[in-house]
């Protein structure tokens, strides 16, 4: 079953070739397959928008020098519970694992760990380091920043990013328990979606040039995002603009760079990982057990009329990816693109055919 | 310029009543002083609902013996980063400046410092803990837990309480910059306002009884509030429901009870303090001089057509605060409560004179 348009490929195959075209640029084995395994699990989570479709744009990244093959992040500052960490213009998923491993290690002796990233790259799903927290018994507390894209309430320029956040508590379940959002109230991707499709959108996604409220898609694409819940996804954007770019000494506000924008110009955001370990505070055994139960009990709840399935937080993503543990279902233009680079670094054959085999 | 309906007094008189009402029913004198101008404060920031209309359940709940007049809370478990607290059913603006207090000093010496509550009672406005960290030179972080109030992303029952969130970060301005909301998107008073004008509601703000969708606020008030920005909204009340409550070894979900229920029976709500030191990261005064150019740049910035002015996270509340630096407006049913709880307790007439004598 292959949907029109898209390619349908085993996932050891595509994570292979991802692999191979950042070891190619210079990415040592582990890291480039790090940074695959990732990107390959945000497609299989159905989080296309952090998966194998930004390759095209790290290599860009990475051929401009923008983004460092070698760099793995160095901790600068070291006070304990509090660390700082250069990131170098490091792959994220590598600066980033590295990250929160020392915030899990700390955390673990210490009660709690917090490293503040600066010269931080793209570091793809942020629940993706808060899941490894929860895995180490600890609550998983992840953000970034990015560039302004949002006003503040009442504003006509963007301030500050729709800033993720990743929450992530321990379950002795086999579903995580892990929220992971913007703070925007809707993707640009939805937007541009509506605007393809001829549809209004909801005044609450997005405002014009000039701040003005707009159902009008194309107005939005030339105005702004607007914050989740108006103040309350604002506020909590700027925070954590604050939190990631000032503690660690990094980019916050418009010193963080446009990601699309000139490659060879360091992307310059800021990431936060903090982990903190539940043996600390009592019997982490039970509050695993019991966190577990509360997710059973969200899922045997009653339902909406036409609602089949609950999901606790961060439930379905898992589940997708379980549905699609062997698979990954891309684009054809993604699969262009990949296979195009690959091709360019004279990757073998082999490696590609997955690839142009399993089209439609 | 008294708003018919209002009643408005200097605040020093207020707070003095408000004390004495508290310390007649066995709270110690500084206490009672706290939960008084914690109250009053709120009144003076435009949150009304946090502010002196809750001292009758307040009193009613001590009377009925679920709220402790004389518990300051105690620290029953100290790992030095992560500590739990038993609030023992005490005042939550009283065992909350205590917790803070112990985040605050933990985080000076270790970093960051972080208290889990249980057995906890209502607190007021999480904001004003947080600033109390960022007073210190802290990124201060709180939150706490109520009964179940929002469904699931299509449930039709309630399974998470509109958990509040509260951040402050420290800076060098006046203003504060601090977050701090509910995880509902609009808090049932504005539903019961659109009922007693008539209006409809927006259908982002709440569910019916089934879990469908409703303009119609009668029906939202038999049915649920919905989290702001959906599942986002919703993942964070449920994972700061387990960070509260587990971490703590105290209530969480339906162990919560409802507010204004049953008066003898103990609230049971977890809060989570948590303190983050600028000093262990980096020079924290540049710290503080960059947030509050960012907090000037954001007020600088263009406006959409009819907006006068922007406002920072926080400093709308902290401006009305400063606008009625003496003065507090109280409805005039707030003030004869007030005065009627005063007389049952034979408090001075002159005590309760302000509140009479500046009625319209």
């Amino acid at each position: 079953m292959t949907t029109p348009g898209t390619v349908t490929a085993n996932a050891g195959d595509i994570i292979a070739l991802v692999a191979r075209i950042f070891s190619s640029l210079g990415v040592n084995e582990a890291g480039a397959r790090t940074v695959a395994e990732a990107l390959v699990e945000a497609d299989r989570e159905g989080l296309a928008s952090h998966g194998v479709m930004l390759t095209d744009m790290y290599v860009d990244r990475i051929r401009s020098g923008s983004v460092s093959p070698t760099a793995t992040g160095t901790i600068v500052s070291d006070q304990g519970v509090a660390m700082v960490m250069d990131a170098e213009n490091g792959l994220g998923q590598i600066t980033g694992d590295k990250a929160i491993a020392h915030a899990i290690d700390r955390a673990r002796t210490l009660g709690a760990g917090i490293v503040a990233v600066r010269n931080g790259f793209h570091f793809g799903a942020a629940r993706r380091f808060a899941l490894k927290a929860a895995d180490a018994g600890c609550v998983g507390i992840v953000m970034c920043n990015t560039r302004p894209l949002m006003p503040a309430p009442g504003g006509a320029e963007p301030v500050v990013g729709n800033n993720p956040l990743a929450i992530a508590f321990p379950t002795a379940s086999d579903a995580p328990i892990v929220l992971d959002m913007a703070t925007s109230e809707a993707a640009m991707g939805k937007i541009r979606m509506a605007a393809k499709s001829g549809k209004q959108i909801p005044e609450s996604w997005a405002v014009d040039a000039e701040g003005r409220e707009t159902n009008d898609p194309e107005a939005a694409i030339a105005g702004m995002l607007l914050p989740s819940g108006g103040p309350k996804g604002f506020g909590l954007a700027f925070v954590m603009d604050l939190m990631a770019g000032l503690l660690s000494g990094g980019g916050y506000g418009a010193t963080v760079s446009p990601l699309y924008g000139d490659p060879a110009k360091p992307y310059n955001c800021a990431h936060l990982f903090m982990a903190i370990d539940a043996t600390h505070f009592g019997d982490a055994g039970a509050m695993q057990q019991a966190a577990a139960a509360a997710g059973d009990k969200l899922r045997a709840g009653r339902k909406a009329p036409g609602v089949d399935r609950l999901y606790a937080p961060g439930e379905r993503e898992w589940q997708r990816a379980r549905d699609n543990a062997d698979i990954v279902t891309i684009t054809d233009t993604v699969a262009a693109m990949l296979a195009g680079i690959a091709r360019t670094l004279d990757i073998e054959p082999a490696l590609i055919a997955p690839l142009e085999q399993s089209k439609n």
